[in-house]
């Protein structure tokens, strides 16, 4: 059940070096076997321990069973992206040692689900809706609450884990995890109030009943930057619903996943309910497409890039089920010239550099009333000076790493589009004022990057996943509210003033 | 059925000269009955028949029939008081002439309900309710969206009526007549969403039905203010959720009550349904009394004073019925230091000058931040001094009579009160700034009155129904809250500001 | 302006005959053109003019103007099928007269759409909704009031066109329109209520404001079947929430789509409101499209088969637009053995045999308990033996034509299908109890039909837009549940017993 | 702080016996204190102090503080009305023991409010609305989930004390606070739906905001027979809004309205709240008065008796309060000639014997269809044979005693009119079927009874509140309804049948 992982994942030089050593070592294995499952390579990953994690996890919970039979992965951390993954603890084997002493470690390893998994998965979950959705629903609320509960047992560990994982800092890994909690409070109310209707109708001795009926099942696929919180939301209403839910995480954060399901599995277990009622893959593309195709989920709810959202939704269209997309944005902040400075300051650097720009509300366009351009302008490169940029569970980092090495080159290509278009629109400005580089490190760690830069640059137009804001002048709100609508990714827009005829006029 | 009417109404001098005269006009009666029938005194009141008035009225229609077998009461105009009423038009009796020559007349006369006929119409209006709640709520929906229709044909005409005996400006007596029609179009919305619930319980295969049934009768006893609108509030929801109606109107505007209960059993008629759905009567205390008594009416409405408000609740109550009451207000507005001092002295010249001050919503108390206070004031006393005072049907006009003699005298006596108060507290200020007289002439008019006073001031505490506005001083918004809330009497208070965080502290 | 048209619709022999008269006739044109634009070629069809109509009309309503630059099509009677269209009406020109006398007329021709028409209408439409969603929603609802009376003062004719052009029956033609009506006493209701949010946040002194803002434009594509009242479903709400509507009908119904657009037309007019708030095009899928791919239009509304609609909605989807879809549906009915057996044939009957078998919601699948199965067979083949069919608006009709030619062949086809598998599922029943030809005769007649046959059968889990009734035969209510579940297309079911615990088991 | 309560409450006679012993008892005190305060008299009553409760109880929780400066009661069970209170444990002292041998004890003693603490209290109160309303809604509402948790970790041990100091079972007990808990998990749920409205006005360019303000304090007046989950059902909405609550306790269940008030108590205090958030008094009618009147407080909830209650209102509406009250009730089931009649005897049983007949919403009238009357009669004399009537804490018992031994006497009185009455109308029926007398024993109990009677007889229109049923016969359901009309205290009414169309004719 437990392998002794020598090798490296996604490493094909090193595999040589795996190869030779693996037959000796699986004589090793049995006899290491507790000690092997018990640990992590690195100390600081041993409180993974306390929500169920260990250094070789199963990836998949289908049918109230962990499995998983598909390819293995490794979760990396962002801050170091160090892949070997070595599952020995108070290791005496003495001819390792020699390799160890050098090695760079990953997090731990996750075997996905395999397309049998997938399967058996959803034929315990198609019949667990059956028994769901037959269990009244403010029971159903009573599980969600008892979720909300062990969730709130687990919270510093799950918000650590977050933050370990997906790179954001800290205190947002904590509030993401604290966001289902209040999810979970939230449904528990719902589940006292899904009420049908009785509805009057024009004929006499006649009326109408109209009643919600569960869907089945629910499908949530979600991304990399809120691995969990996103889950919540969709999830919590689901089961109170009286829907069973079928989950497919990030591939780069499967730990997250993983740690989510033990929760809900421990909750459902305890109550005597098949763990079916809620299924969870690690899995790729392939998962995801197995779910878009599948007709036993009329629902499926989608988090990621457009692109992608496009393709599942047609997918699941074709089938005649229904789609909820969570996609891209491209999101402004207007500041008027009667703004708070410093408010709107402090506001646009949480708004552009939290989650590292990585938040489909981060704010990407900054667009600022010409008579108090420059003074935004000076605080925010003053505020931009100080960002802690580092390991995001430090206490006072406020910048961490992106979360993959590829965001890392994407933004700096990202970088060298924004400087040729610059030049072009050289005109109305167009510059780097601060940031614009990526940091030389182990991790994936980028400069908060503000560039000034004409509305009409084509570069505007798009989303780059990564703490740059484009900086513009406006002088009129009317001008303002054309350019904040001028991108094709409509999803938060924010203004600063304090005229509430502004306000209002804002607001619709 | 209709008589000569040569006697003055309340005045008992004139009855010695109406007592011999009528044996002999009583051999007319009959010969000039058509005519009669068809004509008012005055050429100015002739607009009346069309909708369905004429000199003498019955004033109440029960089981569907117009009856009246209480007093005769005259309707007076409060811009002349004239209480004479001849209902002749063409009178060819030549011994008559030379006294209408110098005659005033009053609008119309009208026969209350006596106790019989509030015990018929209350019989057959129970027997009606069983079947209007038998007819389905959009049905009933389209009885009401009729009314409005045959309100808006008729909503000149209703307006001027409202203007007429009422003595509130054109304007506003139209925009009372809109105010229901508004209330039809709303109300036949509300018919088909008359939905109850269907709650899903936490027992299995267990739910609960919830339905909205219709309490039978809703009584609405209305004052002379709002002598039709507060009808229209009542009844239009009434209706469709399958109440009958029975009204009193006020004693003082029985032909409003009389027009708008024609309007509505014209459309009950044309439909074949019940005319005691809607019940109507013309009285005084004794049928409110009666309604409040009356257990087969398990919600009344009342507006008027707060005095007879707790009277009616306490014996509404007493035998288990609910109360709606609107009753006094004590209103402020308060102008902070950034307000637009243009619109805001605007504002409160309509809020405390419009309807004579008789509304319940009208600006008794005018708060201004110390900066701004001179400012403020010079413009009010400014626009005080534009005010056109005199017959309220006349364009032009923004100050119309005070209902009856009565309110004249109680503004007299207002007058004394503050005019002593404002000595006592005479270090805040207390002194009246315009205004503060009758005006001499037949009608209820009083000059549009502004008096500088202490929040403390007993008087300020009191409901005077009359243009009468105090004016105080406050340095925080803080301290103008309180002086805001220091009255008994809360019901409405609006503020000038232009600092969305004044706003939102304001509203909560 | 107006053609005088002596040629065939789509009939290619019959080109040359009217092709050599046609040059004579040119000259002709002019001279007749007065007598020509008032006169119908039936006499039967001149209560069109008080709709609006003519023997020829302009099919587009762009930018409040009337015009049409696309093909001339002929709306054409299902009753009889003629395509003949002459517009002549006291033709004094003898050397027509030995034609005439013999000749077949449709209704009237219609000009379509062109490309350009719709950008124009377009253009105009994307700016009067910068106007309609500044109005207030009160007064949007006013207009939607007076459009809903204007309907009402043309009810009898709009419905009597809906059944000469459509097909059904006249009650069901005055019908549909009364349902626009209610609509718009409905959704003027709503104008009073599209409430914002306040939301009370967790952090202290914030709070959130939700308001519902319009979208823009809303496209409603709709069918044949309902040529009417889907676009009231659509129009009036959209309309009060502040959006503009362009409406595509029914290629086969466009004299409706004119109609219903010039009561819309009027009232904008009368309101001194930009025409192009209501905008409306006669066409074919070429419209279709456009509408489709417009991004001008966020939000699309279709109507029609489930294959189109797919790629309506997949072509909307593609450039983030939004859908709403109405398609197919394969309705059962689910008679239990304690069911009122008069009661449910009587049901049955008008829920497939109403409209021709052509709604969406027209019960095609009959499942009967084994013990009466027999029983309601019997009452059913009786009162289908006494079902008139002819001309739907003759008095006492029940059943009309199918809507066209293709929709008659395609019954035929359907049953050779039916006929077919009946006999490869012969060991289950499978045969045609009655009815199962077309009728003899000019226009689209069929037999009302219905057919033994078993559940399983490939053809039940078609949808046959047709009379076509298939009958079931089941043992328990569960077993029934499945049948019903059984077809891909699910839209409406029904249950016929006095059980409670099977009603709420039903409805869930 | 602690006294050794050596004397009977209430009972003349034996003071004479602790008076002369007290003197030396006064030196005895000190040196046993810290036994004394943890002792109760009997060991059954031990559990009380995992519930914060001891022999001898402040009874007031006010400004966050426990205090008592009033009468001091003795709450006594009434399965055994003992009333003597000695708070010795392990007592060592010889010369007691003789006395204490023969001794039967009371549950525990309490010190109610004086009318100083009430004053003390409301001021703390007053001023905690101030800082309550100010913390965020949701916020509020982890309060109130933490109150749930806090009551969920002692739901036996309160449902215990409920069973043991009001006298219903101890199913009832635990499920009366789980209630409570239901109703926390609700308005947790409430706390983030608390919404304000923004509402499109009429007017150009304005809208009108409209949100929920708390009102301040509710007061809670509750009754002995549900003494918390009332309190629950208030408390828990009042909080989530935002307003303080001051609660009134039934005086005969002090320790109740102590343990509730101690949970709610600390977890105000564990998060650092003033604990003048929850207010709680025991006391009698003059602190409930002094509730009534008190201008602070703008709500006053009231359960209890209709004349308490009408009262209450009266002194809450002179001074413009609200109230809410749940008063009185008089029952009806109706049976049905189709009903599952194991199904109705069953419930009657519950309905009619639950809580001894102690529940506003008991069944006091059986109406019987003629012909399923004797039938439905058997059944139930014979479940009433099978009643096992005891000690509510102990499993298997059904019936407990009546809350007083006043109850007791009532039910002996109501009786006797029963009797006189039954054979005034003897031509209907009228007898006494079973029961009909109180039990011998120390405590309240009665036998359920079961009384044949004419719906005609003036007991029939009382409430009688004991185990007393009436059963009357009904030929039509028309009749039936008219019976269960004709009472005046409307409440709740049940009916059995399998008739959908008699379902839906009953609610409406």
């Amino acid at each position: 059940m437990i392998r002794l992982s020598l090798y490296i994942y996604r490493n094909p030089i090193l595999h040589f070096v795996s190869s030779p050593i693996s037959t000796s070592l699986s004589l090793l294995t049995l006899s290491l076997q507790f000690e092997v499952q018990m640990s992590f390579a690195k100390k600081e990953y041993e409180f993974l321990k306390e929500i169920g994690l260990g250094p070789h996890n199963l990836g998949c919970y289908a049918s109230g069973v962990w499995r998983g039979n598909g390819p293995v992965i490794t979760s990396i951390n962002p801050s170091n992206n160090q892949v070997w993954l070595i599952c020995l603890s108070d290791c005496k084997i003495s001819f390792l040692k020699f390799e160890f002493d050098c090695c760079k470690f990953a997090i731990a390893e996750v075997t996905e689900a395999s397309t049998e998994d997938y399967e058996e998965g959803m034929k315990a979950c198609f019949e667990a809706a059956k028994t769901w959705m037959q269990i009244p629903a403010p029971k159903r609320g009573e599980i969600v609450r008892q979720i909300g509960d062990a969730l709130r047992a687990k919270l510093q560990q799950l918000g650590r884990l977050v933050s370990l994982e997906m790179g954001k800092i800290l205190a947002e890994g904590i509030g993401e995890v604290q966001e289902i909690i209040d999810m979970c409070d939230f449904a528990v109310g719902l589940s006292r109030q899904l009420n049908g209707s009785i509805i009057p109708s024009e004929r006499p001795n006649h009326m109408m009943l109209e009643m919600w009926n569960p869907l089945g099942i629910v499908g949530v696929i979600t991304a990399f930057n809120f691995p969990c919180a996103v889950l919540g939301w969709n999830a919590c209403l689901a089961l109170v619903c009286g829907d069973c839910v079928v989950w497919k995480g990030a591939p780069t954060t499967p730990l997250i996943t993983i740690a989510m399901t033990k929760i809900v599995a421990g909750v459902l277990e305890k109550n005597n309910l098949p763990g079916a009622i809620f299924t969870s893959f690690c899995g790729g593309a392939e998962i995801g497409q197995a779910i878009a195709k599948d007709t036993r989920i009329p629902l499926v709810s989608f988090t990621g890039s457009s692109k992608v959202g496009l393709m599942v939704q047609k997918t699941v269209n074709e089938r005649f089920g229904k789609c909820l997309l969570e996609l891209s944005g491209n999101n402004a902040i207007i500041v008027m010239d009667d703004a708070d400075i410093q408010l709107a300051a402090r506001s646009v650097l949480f708004a552009a550099v939290g989650t590292a720009g990585q938040r489909c509300t981060t704010c990407r366009r900054l667009l600022l009333h010409e008579s108090i351009y420059q003074r935004v302008l000076d605080q925010l490169l003053e505020v931009y000076k100080q960002v802690k940029i580092g390991d995001p569970l430090l206490s006072g980092t406020l910048l961490g790493p992106l979360h993959t090495r590829a965001a890392r080159e994407n933004f700096e290509k990202g970088i060298e589009i924004i400087k040729s278009q610059a030049l072009a629109v050289s005109k109305n400005g167009g510059k780097i004022l601060t940031g614009g580089s990526a940091i030389e490190s182990e991790g994936n760690f980028v400069q908060p990057t503000i560039v000034e830069i004409s509305p009409n640059a084509d570069v505007v137009k798009e989303e780059l996943f990564a703490p740059v804001l484009y900086v513009m002048k406006f002088q009129t709100l009317k001008e303002a509210i054309e350019i904040n609508n001028s991108v094709p990714q409509g999803l938060s827009s924010s203004m600063f003033t304090h005229k509430p005829e502004v306000i209002f006029k804002w607001i619709g």
